[in-house]
């Protein structure tokens, strides 16, 4: 069976794990029809890699989504219907977040705030916001069943976020704000495959690993390539089954 | 053995759960040295019941604490550290709380900050206020192991913030932002417990119940009365194993 060409959004797609996504999903033999690659700012230094993939790649388009900008949230959301039209967005990967090393005793209701507003409300407000056109994507998709290729979010989370997690973790990296959005992130992805059920809308979190990335620093068991392609491969292979399910980057359902 | 009498701390005490919480520790036969009763706004009409309990009860004092405004905790906790002294703090109840019925589409970022900001953020500054008062108990104690006769923050959460309980109840009451805020609350339990487990200070996370209270509406299963007798009961059952434990009223584990 031909499977149509299906449109993806990724935000924090200039570095890590994001720009690695972009970079497999040009290479992978199936095809991107359209890929929204979204970052803070487009013409920084940080996202220069990601603009020179793009020149090459006309199937690439940088948009600017600050996660901490609300209202950049509703702009990208335009952007990207103008562009998709009837075909709607079929996967959308939050991926954008925000990491503090932060404790009980050390952090602050800014700190707190900040990193649940990045990492857990900017992916309901992008959920929000993109809804119509996952909608869109479903209804027009002749795919039986739920899946990636149909209409999806996918939520970067993390096993920090896991409350088991905590007792062989937290002396090592307390991270208690991230952790808390995280769970957050967690919680809305639940929720979120609820009620969209009906909708034709998957929702799963995915945790990409200990990776040696710029969040993760230099002692993570494993690179952003093979994080990426074991996250890729289980986005593949997501159905009604797994709505609502947190896994790792080898497909293993974790516990919450 | 005869114990010292403690001193506790209740917020949200003047409607509720929490106003049953300090009838039921005043009439109970385990003395109370000190109970801090905090309400938003003491001198309002809706802290009347209170303020007639305080009067004929001379240890139980009525303190202003607005979750929503953070200053008003360093406020409160000055205004305990100073009649408490070397004794220190013993149980710090985080009982207030707010609940939304939004579900992922008619929630707006306003109410998920203001909901977080109460639920789970007010609860962690709160300890953030209180850890020096709760130490100070800990060492002062002769009680063995740890206990809420001693040292332990107690945060009232619910069965809504349980992954596990998505399924069966988000179609009937979605709640998302109360849900996401619960588990943070817990997140925020789970790790408080780890970090201060060698300060000797307990936490949990107890559910009270589906309660026919103003929040939980006339459809609930039990009243404020039972569910707060249940509560007192596993809090007084409390001790090392339930540290960063997640139960019922009944003392029933609940899932994550």
């Amino acid at each position: 069976m031909e499977m149509a060409p299906i449109s993806i959004l990724i935000t924090g797609a200039n570095r890590g794990l994001g720009l690695e996504m972009v970079k497999q999903m040009i290479e992978t033999a199936q095809p991107v029809k359209k890929l929204f690659a979204c970052c803070r700012d487009p013409n920084g230094p940080k996202s220069e890699a990601l603009q020179t993939l793009a020149k090459n790649h006309p199937n690439v388009s940088v948009i600017r989504l600050d996660a901490s900008d609300l209202g950049s949230i509703k702009q990208a959301a335009k952007q990207v219907c103008s562009v998709v039209g009837a075909g709607g967005l079929n996967l959308l990967i939050n991926n954008a977040g925000i990491l503090s090393r932060d404790n009980l005793q050390t952090t602050t209701p800014e700190n707190m705030q900040n990193t649940f507003n990045i990492n857990a409300l900017a992916p309901l407000v992008i959920t929000q916001e993109f809804t119509p056109l996952l909608r869109t994507a479903a209804k027009a998709s002749v795919i039986p069943g739920m899946s990636c290729r149909k209409a999806a979010v996918i939520n970067i989370s993390a096993f920090l976020a896991s409350f088991e997690s905590v007792k062989s973790t937290y002396n090592f990296l307390p991270a208690l704000s991230y952790r808390i959005s995280k769970a957050s992130l967690n919680m809305l992805t639940v929720c979120a495959a609820e009620e969209l059920r009906n909708d034709g809308i998957l929702f799963a979190a995915l945790h990409p690993g200990w990776v040696r990335t710029d969040m993760g620093g230099e002692g993570g068991d494993i690179d952003a390539q093979e994080s990426v392609k074991g996250m890729l491969g289980v986005m593949a292979s997501l159905s009604e089954r797994e709505d609502g399910a947190f896994l790792d980057y080898q497909g293993k359902t974790l516990p919450w």
